[in-house]
């Protein structure tokens, strides 16, 4: 049996998962990130003996522990180098747990964990390569190449969400202007749908909403659009179009068999996907080649702690 | 013994390469593509026996062949899919050389085999992960990741110079705006400095070329750069900056240890490796995060015949 830990700004869950990569059993608490590290690090502790202890199996049957983090690690030394939602910058991660628990920790990147658990049982499964997409509040990436997860030599890859795709009328939290996570992100999509409501335009999400605009999210934005609002549909397609230059960028570079978008927005579902697969094949280049399958991601929520699992195995 | 051949629009090189991946032989011939794919075969195997025969070696020696090419191939059928400089569509290179010489033979991109000679013996030596990027007439990649070529699921990656970077002021050959290509290739810095000299703009590039606008080419571009020539470092500058997003891109996703700048352009050396490591400095993502070395090819022309005869190793 593996643990996997997926550990979000909002949200620990600890999950028990066996050799095929099915989870058992999972547990989760509130991060309250604010607390600072040591006390999050004392949850994930306490989490994962609980877990071991509830669903009855001792613990010289764990293998590993993996953990997937919202931010940059380093998969040799296990140090969580810089996570913003957490504020957290170099915690010895792998160390401290290993002390306390004597289970072997590997620690990466939550989209790239999440990219592998789709790669072992999910979307991307049996591909000799993939790209796994989140569009959340923000936009993560997880690569798979022969099986192997592709983080970059310095732990900097996979970061496509901040891949320059063009300009925007705001600019990155990291700073620059142009970045995907900009234009595909649920946060983008609402700032652009915002702009379009703040300069007057005529739409029914005000009246989903009840007039209150910061209820505005991504799932009302979707609706609207699906019942054939002009504003929402305006929204979708600005952020399908700069998807579609992304995914046509990873397609330039990696050609990865199978590219699996997840995270809240594909909850979207056909309706999301059939327009990012139409756009991609209207833009792309040498279209008298193949491309990979664009697919919905499967495995939801649980891809993190199955993909968390899986670094250990 | 391993043979590699260089065909490109212009000239057909073939040499002969040993196991250290040293050239000990090469000659060339013109190309004159405007013949058909039939009558350029009959040249390339001509030239392959004339290098054996040349060499005083005996066919037996020769372990296999391998051939670049300025298009898309099928490295497994071996296959030219594409190549719009020769115009050829669908030719079955490694089918007829291999009946013809009863030696293995291996087709890539010419990107693509340039990049793996830079992997074996020059800028990219021992690196984990490499890219190597052509700016010439096109601009063009070669990815190598832990010792193997990658080329894509289906032959349509490290096709760099596609990558979207921004909107244009004339669209690409492949009939999209805002490829690399149309920023960084020495075309684009010959279009976009006459757009400017059109515009009235003083530069001294007009008297080198002593008014004959015909004859502006990168290296006049440059060269009037250096001595500080205002046109030609605006020009200079603006392939700079897409070039230096078009490396941030690849970097946010792949992350290699080293990107290497070849092809005709790179040969303005320092001056342009200094600015556009400058450039990708002030404009990456995650500053606090070490990246990989921006640095210049060095195999220069005989990357081509070197990284060809690697395939087959």
């Amino acid at each position: 049996m593996y643990i996997g830990v997926d550990l979000g700004g909002t949200n620990i869950a600890v999950g028990l998962v066996d050799e095929n990569s099915v989870l058992k059993y999972h547990k989760s608490t509130p991060t309250r990130a604010e607390r600072g590290s040591e006390e999050v690090i004392k949850d994930i502790i306490g989490l994962i003996n609980e877990t071991i202890r509830d669903y009855g199996i001792s613990k010289e049957n764990i293998k590993a522990i993996g953990i997937g983090v919202p931010g940059i690690a380093d998969p040799t030394s296990g140090e969580v180098i810089y996570c913003v939602n957490l504020g957290w910058n170099n915690i010895p991660l792998k160390e401290t747990l290993e002390t306390e628990l004597s289970i072997p920790v590997f620690v990466d990147n939550d989209a790239t964990v999440a990219g592998l658990a789709e790669y072992k049982i999910g979307a991307m499964k049996d591909c000799e390569s993939g790209v796994f997409i989140t569009l959340g509040t923000g936009v993560g990436g997880g690569i798979v190449i022969n099986g192997r997860v592709r983080s970059g030599f310095n732990g900097v890859g996979a970061e496509i969400g901040h891949m320059i795709v063009g300009e925007n009328f705001y600019d990155c939290n990291c700073g620059r202007n142009g970045c995907l996570e900009t234009f595909a992100s649920s946060t983008a999509l609402i700032k652009y749908t915002e702009k379009l409501i703040n300069e007057g335009k005529e739409t029914s999400i005000v009246r989903k909403v009840k007039g209150n605009l910061e209820e505005v999210n991504g799932k009302v934005i979707f609706e609207a659009a699906i019942e054939g609002d002009y504003v929402a549909n305006k929204a979708v397609d600005r952020l399908v179009k700069y998807l579609a230059i992304g995914i046509t960028n990873i397609i330039n570079i990696l050609d990865p068999e199978t590219i699996a978008l997840g995270g809240g927005l594909s909850g979207a579902g056909e309706f999301l996907l059939k327009k990012v697969q139409k756009e991609v094949e209207a833009v792309r280049y040498m279209k008298m080649m193949p491309i990979g399958k664009i697919v919905l991601a499967t495995l939801g929520n649980e891809a993190g702690i199955i993909g968390a699992a899986a670094l250990g195995m």
